[in-house]
């Protein structure tokens, strides 16, 4: 990447001499973002319904967000009201949204550029969703850990980016449209594998995206291929889409 | 397939002369197998423990393979004299597994093997899989029309085999181990679609697999590619591997 001039203003001593193309910018705060507005199809204002007891979605989120304690400020972009004051109540800056950019058809990339354009400051974040509500402290914790610290990987740069997946051994099919016929999509149906045989394959959750800059303005994308990932636990991976999904996970949070 | 002599004493008169290779044999009745050892790892005796009130797993199966009216008589295969008590207790027929296919490392071909041996009457059958707890009727009535009627694909054969699915739009990744680099394994990174782009992929759930002797004897396996599927609700999909599968199992068991 281009070394900025706020990287200067920003960035402690730490980082000055190491700008790496697609590094994440070690001495940085990394703020976090959530994006919720007041449109939603399916649940109506769904980022505040409640899923626990005086605990709505967005509520949730930003207190397992303060939890984690990785950062240095916390953005909540909405057009609505009521969700503007649920982010103020739980210590989150509002930002507001254009109506242009909380459409239907908007998408997270349109969102977040429109947030990272009024905000210059910002070089690293995370999109964390509030329709994710099993989101826990470490798995933020550990995000920044493969990031900042990348002690896992033998690779010789830190990660621009990490996502959260579940690890999945399922087997897949799909029925081939010419011939309609079946066809194993990931394994030999002649030799079915176990689950110890592979090492299965990583789904994505949307339940957050750490980025930088870069990666969003200049690439569009909130991922690269060198990004580092965050396994999930399969039950924290459960997203909010519709009301069957919010009857369980307020079972799921009543277990808790 | 090669018409075997128990066709005459078990096919209805409608059958003769239609013996197609591979075809489901229309005319004969099907019967349904669960596999219920005694040994099983994780949770002990997991078969038979409590789904519900006075519910247990396999009694909860042996019920909706009642309810559903679709299989001419119903088997569990155990090695446990419990399980046994409550297979018969829910109308189903005991056969006594033996040692050698209830270990630890015995798959469900060979426990189903050692069935069709043991009853050459049988020709039509589903393995039905007491793990997954929201098996309904409607799946297994589904299974059978689409095997007997074959109304819904335009293809020339009745399947001989179908099994159930969930459809998912879940987008996966891989971790080159070379690279130590991400790769989308089944989408374009720069063009991530939305659900509404594709059709998704057929993932595999255990539910249940119609199938039939030629298959497991000749071919080792429960499918063919030309085995229809029946999609199934992503919350039916729940399949029972540890205990905290079945705290959510329990959960949504009294939500019904």
């Amino acid at each position: 990447m281009t070394c900025i001039v706020t990287v200067v203003t920003l960035a402690a001593v730490a980082i000055v001499g190491s700008c790496f193309a697609d590094d994440y910018d070690a001495g940085l705060p990394i703020a976090a973002l959530v994006l919720a507005r007041g449109g939603s199809k399916g649940i109506p204002l769904k980022n505040i319904v409640e899923i626990g007891p005086n605990q709505t979605l967005l509520g949730r989120t930003l207190d397992t967000i303060q939890k984690s304690d990785v950062f240095a400020s916390v953005w909540v972009s909405t057009d609505h009201e009521q969700i503007a004051a649920e982010a103020t109540r739980h210590g989150a800056t509002v930002f507001a949204r254009s109506a242009t950019h909380a459409q239907d058809h908007s998408t997270s990339l349109e969102a977040t550029r429109e947030f990272l354009e009024a905000h210059p400051e910002i070089e690293n974040f995370a999109l964390v969703q509030c329709t994710s509500p099993f989101l826990r402290p470490h798995y933020l914790v550990e995000a920044v850990s493969r990031i900042l610290l990348n002690v896992e990987f033998q690779i010789d740069y830190k990660p621009p980016c990490a996502f959260s997946v579940v690890r999945s051994y399922k087997l897949r099919w799909r029925m081939n449209p010419s011939s309609l016929r079946l066809e194993a999509i990931n394994f030999d149906p002649t030799a079915r594998p176990r689950r110890q045989d592979w090492p299965g394959e990583l789904v994505e959750t949307g339940m957050f995206y750490f980025t930088n800059r870069q990666l969003i303005m200049e690439m569009n994308s909130f991922q690269s291929d060198r990004c580092a990932i965050v396994e999930v636990e399969e039950l924290d991976a459960l997203e909010i889409d519709d009301t069957k999904d919010l009857a369980l996970a307020r079972l799921l949070v009543e277990l808790e």
